[in-house]
C-alpha cells in the first residue's frame, strides 16, 4: 500500500458555478482545519448534475499539480442518498469523490481504493453532515485533514474492488477506427473528446469525422487560416476539434455527447 | 468590548463580477500590506447594485471560516457621494461594508458596530481614494491592516447605534404561517428564501407556497423523481425550493423576489 | 540594468475563461515549483484571442500589486507558431506574454525588453512544450522560477528593441480633441476607454462624445439621477462612461471598438 504524503495542496473540482458562497465556503472549512493549505481551483463549471466531465477533466489534469495533491471532486447528484464516498490513490495524488462514475476514468489504474467510513466524521469532531451540502460538511474537511498529513487514506475505510461504473462509454475501437464522444467544450468553442492520443498511436493517416466533417489531424492551431477547422491532439492528449481563432462548436452547431470517429486513411 | 484575534483569513463578496481586473486589483493590495493574508471570494456575482444578496449570503457564509475572519462586502451603488463605511463584530469575526443595508441581517446581533472614521485613511498613509473604487482604496487596504493585526476595530471609529436599514422586509410571521421572499438563486436554479428554519420550528407539517405550487417539505434533494420540484430547509438553514436534478428557477419561471409563505397544515 | 526583487506574487491574466482546467493546471505547475507563490487571479475574461483588452488591463492595473510582481499575460492566438515571448521590466515589476501586441501599452516605458530564449526551457528541465498549452508548458514554470527569485530576467534572453505593435490606435490628440476607443466593457456595463485623464489635463470644459451622445465630464457616479449617463474619469486614470445604477453598453447600444471623443469646450 503507497502511503501518501501530502504536498499542501488542495484542487477542487464541482458543478457549484460562481454564484453564491458555496466554493468560498469550502475554502473557509479548510482554512479553519489547516490554515497552510493550497487551495486551487479546477473549475466550478461542470454542468449540474453531470460527473463524468468532472471526471475527466480530473483524470486529465492531476498530473500538473504537485506530487502528494489532495484531488476533491464533488458533482453529486445524489448527496443526502446512501451513495457512498470513494478515496483513490495514484501515482502519489489522491482523489476524494462520491461513487456516482465522477472518478470512473481514474479507478483502473488507481494503487487504492477506499469507501470513506462514516465514522471518520465522528472522530474528526464533525457535526452530523447537511442532506444537501457534503461538499463543505464532509469533503472539505477531509480533505483538509489529509492535506495536512493527519490522516492517512487507509485511516478512512476499507478497501473496495467496485464502484459506480462511469457515464460514458469508452472509446471503441476496432483495427483502424476509434468511436468516443465529445465530453466538453472550453471557453474557446474547442470541441474535446475523450480520445487518447494513445488510441490512435499506430494510424498512418488519421481522418477525424465529427458532425458530418472530415478533417486530417493537424500539429497546430496555428498553422491554418483563420476560420478553417483542424483536429488535433489537444494538450492534455485527448483529440480535440477547432477552429483557428473562431468557435468550432458554435461554427459546427455540434457539442457535448456528439460522436466523434478517428479513422485510419492510410493503412495499407 | 471584545477585542478582534485575526486568523489571517479576509473573505470577499462583491457584484465586480469577473470581467476587469477589480478582484484582484483589491487583492494585490491586500498583498501589498499582508503578504501572509488568506484571502478567500466568497462570491463577485452578487447583482449588480443590489447590497441585500450580498447581505444575505455574508450572514448565511461567516460562520463556516474561522474566527478572527475579516469578512468584506463592497455592493456599493453610492460610491463617491457621502455614505459611511460601517465595521461590525459578531462571535469573534469582523464586517466591513458601505452603510446601505448591506448588513442589515447581521447588525442586530453584532457585538459592535463603528462607523470608519475617514482620518483612519490618512494615518494609514492612504492616498485620498478615488471616486468609484473604494473596494480597492479604502476596503482592501483597512481590511489587512485588521487582519494583520496591525489596527483593531476600536480604533477606526465611533460606536454608532443607527445604520440605513435593509432593502428586504423582514419575514412576516403569524400563528402557522410564515411569508417571506426568494432572496436569490444558486448555479443549479434553487430558489433561495430569506425564511430561516427557526421560523417554523413549531410547525407539525410545513407547506410551501411559491409561483402556485404548493409543496410539501421534504428533508433531502434525493429522495424524489428527477424532474420533481421540492421544499426543503437547506445546507444554509433557510426554505428553498429545488428540482430534483433540474432546475426550479426555470421550471417554475420565478425568481428573485417572488413571495415564499409557508403555512402549517398540522395545525389543529 | 535594474535588477527585480521578487515579491513571490504572480498574477494571470487570460482568455481561458472559467471552463476548463485550464488556469487551475497553471497554478498546479506553479506550486510545483515555487510552494510559496501568492498567485492572484487579475481575469481570465478577455475576449478569446484579443490580446488589447489582457494589456490594456495589465497596464492599468499592475501599480497596485507589490514591487517585485510578476505579471503573466496569456492570450495567444499564435501559440504553436515562431512567435516569440517578451519579458519586460517596469518600476520593479515584471512582465511576460506573448510578442503579439499584448504588451504593446506596457513597452515604450519599460526598462528593459528579452525575448525569451528557447533554451531556457531545457535548462529549466521542462520537456518540449506541446502546441496548444504554452501557459502551463512555458509561462506557469519560467514565472514561478522568476517569482521564486532562482532566475532574473537577465538570464533569460537578449535585450530587444523592436516588437510586434498593438492592435489598437495609441488616442490621436489634436488641439482640445481626443479621440479613443471604448476598450472594454466592465460586469457593470461601463464602457471604458483607452483616453488617458493625462491627454485632457489642459481641458478646461469636458466633453465626452459616444454613440451619439455628448456628456459633460462627472466626478463621481453618485451625484446623478438613477439612469442618467455620465462621463467620468475611472479608477484606472481612463475615460469612462456609465449610467448611474444601470448598464451604459446595453443602454447605449455600444461596445468594444466603438470611438469616444473628447472635445474641449471651454477652450477660448
Amino acid at each position: 500500500m503507497p502511503s501518501f504524503a501530502p504536498s499542501g495542496v488542495i484542487t477542487i473540482t464541482t458543478d457549484f458555478g460562481h454564484k453564491g458562497p458555496f466554493v468560498g465556503v469550502m475554502k473557509g472549512v479548510i482554512a479553519g482545519r489547516f490554515p497552510g493549505a493550497t487551495v486551487i481551483d479546477v473549475t466550478h463549471d461542470i454542468p449540474a448534475h453531470w460527473p463524468p466531465e468532472a471526471g475527466f477533466w480530473m483524470s486529465r489534469a492531476w498530473r500538473w499539480f504537485p506530487p502528494g495533491s489532495v484531488h476533491v471532486g464533488v458533482v453529486d447528484p445524489g448527496v443526502g442518498t446512501e451513495r457512498d464516498i470513494l478515496l483513490a490513490t495514484l501515482g502519489g495524488h489522491l482523489f476524494i469523490a462520491p461513487d456516482n462514475g465522477l472518478l470512473a476514468p481514474l479507478l483502473p489504474q488507481a494503487d487504492s481504493i477506499r469507501r470513506l467510513d462514516p465514522g471518520v466524521l465522528d472522530r474528526l469532531g464533525l457535526p452530523p453532515p447537511s442532506a444537501t451540502f457534503h461538499g463543505r460538511d464532509i469533503f472539505a474537511p477531509v480533505a483538509a485533514e489529509l492535506a495536512a498529513g493527519r490522516l492517512q487514506p487507509q485511516a478512512l475505510g476499507d478497501a473496495v474492488e467496485d464502484w459506480t461504473p462511469g457515464w460514458l462509454d469508452e472509446p471503441a475501437c476496432t483495427p483502424g477506427r476509434v468511436a468516443g464522444v465529445i465530453v466538453t467544450i472550453d471557453a474557446f468553442g474547442n470541441l474535446i473528446s475523450n480520445i487518447d492520443a494513445s488510441l490512435i498511436g499506430d494510424f498512418v493517416r488519421a481522418e477525424v469525422q465529427l458532425a458530418g466533417h472530415r478533417l486530417a489531424l493537424s500539429p497546430t492551431y496555428g498553422r491554418v487560416t483563420p476560420g478553417d477547422y483542424l483536429a488535433l491532439i489537444n494538450s492534455f492528449d485527448v483529440i480535440e476539434v477547432a477552429r483557428a481563432e473562431g468557435d468550432a462548436a458554435a461554427g459546427l452547431g455540434t457539442g457535448r455527447g456528439a460522436p466523434l470517429v478517428v479513422v485510419d486513411r492510410g493503412r495499407a
